[in-house]
């Protein structure tokens, strides 16, 4: 069985994306970064994420992006907009997708994995710019003359199989894998204590109007 | 005065990296990444070495890459070989320049600066995969595609100016810009009380015949 490495936020893409990604018939080994993030409710989906769906294992692993900061989400001070704004919003973590693949490919080297699953999507997004596809292939490039094991010939792939789908399309796939979208946290600024979910930022309207346009019922838990 | 960041790891490579970055102009921001390595020697020379040479700052990001091992210097249970072998040797550690290059990334985006600086060498080294040219120019069309800064035009530039050189060149080129390589720790086990070099590994055999090479008295610390 061909293990794969899949980076699990805790939110309905990356759940999706493990659920995907074990439909192909991996062996999944979950990566979640705590990259210090404005809440642990993602931290606390994520784990029960990768139980529900039956994660081969699923680690843990932290790297302090609030020292560098840049963000509102790795700095306090920086408001999380409650409004659409033009152009990439504050949301937008400084190099994010890159240190987490960068991570993700250290461990698929190591337990011999050639394939790494990433939920990122580029149709209902925030309009980050590591979610776009020409940064996925320039980071599969990388990849491929980055390790000895490409060296020694053996491929890797960077599987991104939300990537032009909607959201509603994302929420629909999930549903037909199993996922139960009870069980993740999107929101930018959910509570630590209980995941509600604020309703108002951008990443709870990509996700509200998701579920709306699937025609099923949203299943989050606002405050 | 132009910011840019030095990955310094406290090598004669990196601290000549830092006074090549200083000598054009920059003003030189030192990111060490704590990975979990052998021994803490090579992180107080980091620290001696970014004073001596006045970087404007540095900062030491722990990542610690000993959850994922799978090299002898992240994993005490593999020996770091004291003979060449053939091919890429077990010191290498997994997406270790991907993930560095990814946090410095991630810093000069949130400083504003557009050029990263790495001592990565591809002619007197230990065969690793992400120190060859073609990694580096992979890794600086990736950079240019990862961040908000490249989408709105201002162009990242990754410096790897040892690239090229023989170490004889990088220890004259350093040495005429004042680097004091009595200060640096390139041993891949070197004592973490005093710092002393074990003269056997690969790095400490290439840095004994790059002085040798140079015609220079070598002034490394010798157990």
């Amino acid at each position: 069985m061909k293990r794969a490495i899949v980076l699990l936020s805790g939110g309905l893409d990356s759940a999706t994306t493990l659920a995907i990604a074990k439909d192909r018939g991996f062996q999944c080994h979950a990566l979640t970064v705590d990259y210090g993030q404005r809440h642990h409710a993602e931290l606390d989906a994520a784990a029960r994420v990768a139980r529900a769906l039956q994660a081969s294992e699923h680690r843990v692993v932290p790297i302090d992006l609030t020292v560098f900061g840049g963000s509102a989400l790795t700095d306090k001070t920086i408001d999380v907009p409650l409004a659409p704004s033009a152009g990439i919003p504050p949301t937008y973590v400084p190099a994010r997708n890159t240190i987490m693949l960068s991570l993700a490919l250290a461990w698929a080297e190591t337990l011999s994995s050639q394939d790494i699953f990433i939920g990122a999507n580029a149709v209902d997004y925030s309009g980050y710019p590591d979610c776009r596809p020409e940064y996925i292939a320039a980071y599969e490039k990388l990849a491929n003359l980055a390790t000895k094991a490409a060296v020694e010939g053996r491929t890797l792939s960077i599987h991104a199989p939300l990537i032009a789908l909607s959201k509603a399309e994302i929420i629909h796939r999930g549903a037909a894998l199993g996922v139960d979208f009870t069980e993740t946290v999107s929101c930018y600024q959910a509570s630590d204590d209980d995941g509600l979910a604020c309703g108002q930022c951008d990443s709870c309207r990509l996700r509200r109007a998701g579920f709306a346009a699937a025609g099923l019922p949203d299943p989050t838990r606002y405050r």
